[in-house]
């Protein structure tokens, strides 16, 4: 109990210090490690597991859209990244540059990739030339790089990995549903896989990706009331195809620009998981993409029969095709059960001589702690159940929590106090004009808009900065 | 048919032009494009789905034996990478280096990972504390960078994709264990998934990777004779260990250096695919990691009917698990089959409605042209059995390439003479110098030693070479 009580205690209490509670967990349930590079972390088996299972859903979601995954390189030539000029002006500031090659310098410094939207413009400027060659539905699976001054694992690091989809289409109308489809691709995952609910909406003039003509996002809120900025998908005209001369010929014969567009999310998503869901026992995971969905407890294991019971059911579990542990090592229950917690494995199974004796096992949710006696004849069902119900019940408590810690403000006055005093989104209405998002900002330190949600609603007539005449509600709030 | 000839008059001959046979093969088979960074390629759709599936295949059997996955940053501060001596001497002349990030020079340059060693030194110097924390056993799938003078798509790139596993062990004869588990992990996915046979054995002290005590590597013959090195497996001692400090407490409470492992395999395997596999109409893939497994053609499919049925085959077929394209495309039958023959598509389904009034199809094996009538009560069997005989088929004509290219020679004109006349592997005496294979790389233009195979001759007293006495049978041939 000794050794269980220190594991407790080592983590800083949620409600005390979020940062150093996030910080705590990503040590603990061993996620990640520093290295020696600024920024730079490394990826811990339990963390990988998590993105490969991340990686796993989110690919068939792609190709079952039609997508097909490719590989880029990694370096950017600067005269490529200068083509497009709001693209490169985006992400100067933050490239890391290769300028010795093979113990020579190199005539042209090359970019390590921020994104790929100049490289995939150079390889479709040589690939399609028909209408017949569209849509190009590519994605691919690589890190990129982009050389952040104050970093924080998962949610902000200079090298981090993600998808980036890349599109070309023939028509306007054709991109834009792309666009709007993969958003919606996100929105789903997020709400069927990692049980977590999302503002979605488009991004305003100020917020808009380096390049785009239309940003979309999904802005999932973190246990504290603070945004995530969670993924995008932008819609980018025929600019990008326009810089890079990528033509074809079009049914009408004549020579065309294509219409783009690009969307992405990245390791990031793990941040979220773990700021939506965790509490101060460690990490919880949704049961879709927990490396570990049962661990299987022996309850006093020297005593006879209990290793073999504990086995079978081990292996009863891996048959019903869940991902399972048994953890018969020599340390005490109590320090494997909150061992199990601090990882985040949804659900434990408890058995010892009495619940043998009963034909039982004890059932334990990580989220609710729920305890359930469950006879051993219906073992499969009850542990599926309780895994569906996990899920159910973890998107409906960051529910929740979204709904609690969004707040309405129709004036200055309200929206200044709001901000000060309530932790989460506001929603509010706008006139459209930047220098009001500016002034948000200062006033409130740091509160942004997140979007012009998808449902608006007419909350008020004016501006709630500057009085004039609105034209959309907006999401604002606090961001990782 | 106009189309049908251009298309396979546009392939240079496996006889006539190797070289150019196989740059055609990764153009016309939509493997790759050329990036506009010298010796980086663009992966398309078709590579890159071969690719995917090599890795299914891999990380599973990296899973079964105990292997878990984690991500390393992708640079190396230039004080790590001169940790250790040798292995700085062997990697600093092909390091491509990072001097600025986000607009400041860096005050230590960063090497982009030329392979990890050092990084996951770093980590396990930190996370190893007792003999209960071994054995670490790590794999990571990534890119890395090697500056390379001459390049050539998937053989020998600037950037190219990989796995690289590392393990720490606490004996030596652990680790020992391990290096050669893992080349045999390599050596049946050669024969059971690319349907390619390697010779096996060790490096010459020369041929070692930078830091290695013993390199043990795979070897297949490509079609024309020449040696692709297929995967190495390395065993370190704990030479690394001193250099990083990794220490761990022992079973006898005294404090240890830990032994260690690692070994890889790249997209050069999609090298040996072609160049093992190919003919002169395209790629031939082995059926386990194509892409597309069978290609249904309709005949005449404006007939009533026709596409009916060959819909209907379709989704037999992938109900089956199989990878299946039913290509309904306004093209000529003739085209589709010179583009899947290009493709490598292991089984071509031909139906018509001639077929369909027989109940039955027309079945076309890639390798071998044969033609076989199926059926339709027994197309999944037929397919399935199709399939398996084409990887063995495959198989069994690599191995008589490899056999009937590998030549004896017991004296120093016979290995001059069979190096000059005979492109192949050599099988001849060595007395453990590597001033002779120095001397026997110059005389031939480029011989080197493959290994010294795990099955060894004594095919005569003396070294090939010098005439000492000899120590070793060693394989010797050219290499990509």
């Amino acid at each position: 109990m000794a050794q269980q009580k220190k594991m407790v205690e080592a983590i800083t209490s949620r409600d005390v210090d979020f940062a150093k509670w996030y910080t705590d967990i990503v040590k603990k349930a061993e996620l990640v490690d520093y290295s020696g590079v600024k920024g730079c972390m490394v990826i811990r088996p339990h963390g990988y597991a998590i993105w490969e299972n991340i990686q796993k859903d989110l690919d068939r979601r792609f190709k079952e859209t039609g997508h097909e995954n490719v590989y880029m390189p990694m370096f950017i030539p600067e005269s490529l990244l200068q083509r497009e000029k709001d693209h490169v002006e985006g992400f100067a500031p933050e490239c890391a540059w290769v300028t010795i090659g093979g113990s020579e310098t190199l005539n042209e410094r090359l970019c390590i990739r921020p994104t790929s939207e100049t490289l995939f413009c150079e390889h479709y400027a040589k690939i399609v030339n028909s209408y017949r060659d569209l849509p190009k539905l590519y994605n691919q699976w690589c890190s990129v790089v982009r050389w952040e001054k104050t970093t924080r694992p998962f949610l902000r690091t200079s090298e981090f990995l993600w998808q980036e989809g890349h599109t070309l289409h023939e028509t306007e109308e054709e991109a834009r549903e792309e666009t709007l489809r993969m958003l919606n691709v996100y929105i789903d995952f997020y709400k069927e896989t990692l049980a977590i609910p999302v503002v979605a909406g488009r991004k305003t003039e100020k917020e808009k990706f380096a390049g785009a003509m239309d940003t979309y996002t999904i802005e999932p809120m973190m246990h504290n009331g603070v945004a995530l900025q969670g993924g995008t998908s932008h819609y980018f005209g025929d600019g990008f195809a326009r810089s890079f001369d990528i033509t074809f010929t079009g049914r009408d014969n004549t020579l065309q620009y294509p219409f783009q567009t690009s969307w992405g999310v990245s390791t990031r998503m793990i941040g979220a998981i773990i700021m939506v869901h965790g509490d101060d026992d460690g990490l919880v995971l949704p049961p879709k993409i927990a490396p570990i969905q049962v661990a299987v407890i022996p309850i006093a294991q020297k005593k006879e029969g209990v290793l073999d019971q504990a086995a079978q059911l081990r292996s009863r579990l891996l048959d019903a095709g869940l991902r399972v542990k048994l953890d018969d090592s020599d340390k005490a229950p109590g320090w494997k059960f909150s061992q199990y917690e601090m990882l985040g494995v949804p659900v434990r199974i408890e058995i010892g001589p009495k619940d043998i004796e009963n034909n039982q096992c004890v059932l334990v949710k990580r989220n609710t702690r729920e305890k359930l006696v469950v006879s051993l004849d219906n073992l499969e069902t009850a542990v599926a159940d309780a895994l569906s119900h996990i899920h159910d019940e973890m998107y409906n408590a960051a529910l929740k929590n979204l709904e609690e810690k969004t707040f309405t403000a129709t004036s200055h006055e309200e929206f200044l106090d709001t901000a000060k005093n309530h932790p989460g989104f506001i929603r509010a209405m706008w006139c459209g004009d930047s220098a009001c998002e500016d002034q948000l900002k200062d006033e409130t330190g740091g509160v942004k808009s997140r979007c012009i949600p998808f449902v608006e609603e007419h909350l008020a007539d004016t501006c709630v900065c500057c009085g004039k005449p609105a034209k959309y509600m907006v999401c604002w709030g606090r961001q990782y």
